[in-house]
C-alpha cells in the first residue's frame, strides 16, 4: 500500500554519499534531514533515476514515505558534511541571471543603462559540469587575488524537455530543486567578457546543496515556477543577505528552460541555475560580494567591501515556512589550491 | 600473450551502437573500419571506460589486436550509421578557436584589428553536452532563417586531469582524438555575444565523427599535441574545403586543456575542441560557411554564399597518410525540426 500525504504526493528529498566513486551512493532524506536510507536496490545513483524517472521514482517515494513515518529498517542518521553534490557531475548545468536587479546594479555601478530587451530575454551562460564540489567541500583557488566570490542561487535539475518547448512544458519538466554557489572569479571577468567567447575561467566548480528535493516536497513555497522562500547568505559567521527567492525572480524556470530549448532538447539531469538572487529593497542585504560592491560604487564612487580571502567561510541555506532548513546548508572555506609541479 | 606493433602499442579505435539507451553500446572498430565487435564483458559504455583507463583501455586493446588480426570470434560488419556519437552525452565541451586565421578572417571582414593577446591566450567557450548527434543523424532546425552553418573541427577526450595542470602535462590526460561538426546558427550569434554571456542558442547539438581513436593509433601524424592530417568538408558533394590541421593550429590540445584547469580540475570523459580548422591558403577552401563569406567580405565588400537551407548536406572526414579514413565520415542532413504544440 501506498502511503501519501495530500498535496505531497511527489515529495521526496534526495542525496549522495561520498564512497569513493565518481557518482556516489543515492541516498533518501527525511524530511527534518535527521535521518536517511540508501537507495540499494532502487538505484545506486541519482542521474540513474533522472534517466527513468517515471519507473525509479515512486519506488523512491514509497522508501520516502517509510523513512518519514519512522518505520525505514536500515535508516541511519543524515550527515551533511558526507555528501557530495547530488549530482557529482552532470551533463548539463547552465545558468541564467534571472534577477533582474543584480542586473540592474551590475551596470549601473559602472553607470551603464539596462537594454529593455533584457526585460524579455534572459541571459544564460554555459557552466562546466564535469566536477561540482559537495555542499560542506572546501574551494580551493591558486590565488586570493582573483576576486572570490560566492553566489547563492536556486537551481533545478530537469528529466527530457523537447526541442521548442514552451515555457509552460518546460515547467513539466521539472525533477528536483537545489541550492547553488556559484563561485565566482570577479577579477578575471573583465578580460574573459572582452574576448567575447563569455564566461570560463572565472567560472570554477560550483557546489550544490546537501538535498534535492522534488517540488512537491516545497508545497506552496513553489508556485509559477518559482520558489518563494528567503535565501540566506552568511559570510564568515555575519548573515549578509535574507533576499527573497520568489517575487522578484523575472524569469521562472520554466522560462529559463525554454530559452534553452529554442534551438536544442534539454536531456535528463540537466541542471538549470537562476542566477544570483537578488531583491531591490538593499536592507534585504546580498547573495553575492559584487553587489555590495556595485550599492558602495553607486552610492560612494568605490566599492569598499573586499572579495573573499583565504579562511573565509560561506554558508547559503533556505528554511521552509516552518522554519526548517529545506535544502541543508551549503558550508564552504575558502582554501589555497595545492601548487603542482 | 599480449600482441603489440611497434609504436602503436596504445593503438585502438572505439564506436558506440545506438541500442535505443541514453550511452548505447561501445564498440572496438578495426583500423581499416571495416568490422567491429562488442566490448561486451569489458565495458559496456565509453564512459565507463575513460572512468577507469588504466584498468579497462589494456583489455579494449587486447580486443582491438585480435580483431585487426581477424581473429575475434563474433566481429560483425561497421556500419557508420549505426553509430552514436562515441560519447552520446559527456561531462564537459569546451571548444577553443586554436585555429588563429579563422579568428583574424572573421575580424578581418568587419574590419577589426587582431587584439595581440589573442596569439597568448586562447578562446574558448563552454558548450552544451546533454545531447550530441550521431555522425549519420540528420540534423533538426526550427529555421533556415538562422545562419545554419557547419564547422569541421578535431577535438580530444580526456582522462582526469589536475587543477593547474601546464600544456606539457595536460597532453599526458587525452584518451582520444575524434573529429566534430560543431553546428553553428550564425544570425543568432550578434545578439547573443551583445548581452556578453558567450554563445548559447546559437550552438545547438554537436555531432561527432563515427569513431574514436587513440593518439597511438594516428602514429606519426599525432605531433606536438596536433592532428597532422587534412580536415576534408564536402558540402552538397562539392569539396569546399581540404585544410591542414596541424601546423597552423596556434595553440595545442595541452594548452586548451591546460586554459581550462587554470581555475579547476578537468574530470575523465570531457571533450576538448579545436575550433574550425582554418588555413592562411585561401586556396585550400573553408571548414565552415562563414570563412567563405569573410572571404567574399573583404574580397567584395559583402558575402554571396548562403548558410545551409533544409536538404543541405554536409560530409567531414580525414584520411591517414595510407589514405583511408581515419575516423569515419560525419554525413549530416540539414532538416526541418518537428513542430510543436
Amino acid at each position: 500500500m501506498k502511503a501519501c500525504k495530500p498535496n505531497h504526493n511527489g515529495a521526496m528529498k534526495l542525496a549522495t554519499y561520498k564512497d569513493g566513486s565518481r557518482d556516489g551512493q543515492l541516498v533518501v532524506v527525511s524530511r527534518d534531514l535527521a535521518t536517511a536510507h540508501f537507495a540499494t536496490g532502487i538505484a545506486s545513483r541519482l542521474q540513474q533515476v533522472l534517466d527513468d524517472w517515471n519507473f525509479l521514482s515512486p519506488q523512491l517515494q514509497d522508501l520516502s514515505v517509510t523513512l518519514n513515518q519512522g518505520k525505514a529498517r536500515h535508516a541511519f542518521e543524515f550527515v551533511p558534511e558526507m555528501c557530495a553534490s547530488p549530482l557529482p557531475r552532470a551533463y548539463q548545468w547552465a545558468d541564467g541571471s534571472a534577477y533582474l536587479n543584480h542586473v540592474e546594479l551590475v551596470r549601473a555601478s559602472r553607470k551603464a543603462d539596462m537594454p529593455s530587451h533584457f526585460r524579455e530575454d534572459p541571459m544564460m551562460y554555459q557552466g562546466g559540469s564535469d566536477d561540482f564540489l559537495g555542499p560542506c567541500d572546501d574551494a580551493p583557488f591558486a590565488s586570493a587575488d582573483w576576486g572570490i566570490d560566492f553566489e547563492s542561487e536556486v537551481t533545478v535539475v530537469t528529466g527530457d524537455v523537447a526541442n521548442g518547448a514552451t515555457p509552460e512544458q518546460a515547467l513539466e519538466g521539472i525533477r528536483l530543486v537545489m541550492l547553488a554557489n556559484d563561485w565566482s572569479l570577479r577579477h578575471l571577468v573583465p578580460a574573459e567578457l572582452a574576448k567575447g567567447f563569455g564566461f570560463f575561467q572565472c567560472k570554477p566548480a560550483t557546489a550544490f546543496s546537501p538535498v534535492a528535493v522534488t517540488p512537491d516536497e516545497l508545497g506552496d513555497a513553489w508556485q509559477g515556477g518559482r520558489v518563494h522562500l528567503t535565501m540566506e547568505s552568511t559570510w564568515n559567521g555575519v548573515k549578509v543577505g535574507q533576499c527573497e527567492a520568489g517575487p522578484e525572480m523575472n524569469f521562472h524556470f520554466g522560462q529559463l528552460i525554454a530559452h534553452v530549448c529554442k534551438t536544442r532538447r534539454v536531456r535528463a539531469g540537466s541542471i538549470i541555475g537562476s542566477g544570483t538572487v537578488s531583491n531591490k529593497d538593499w536592507s534585504r542585504g546580498y547573495s553575492c560580494i559584487a553587489e555590495k560592491r556595485c550599492i558602495e560604487t553607486i552610492e560612494g564612487g568605490e566599492p569598499k567591501t573586499p572579495y573573499m580571502q583565504f579562511g573565509d567561510t560561506i554558508r547559503i541555506e533556505m528554511n521552509g515556512r516552518d522554519g526548517h532548513s529545506v535544502f541543508g546548508a551549503i558550508v564552504q572555506k575558502v582554501v589555497p589550491a595545492r601548487r603542482r609541479a
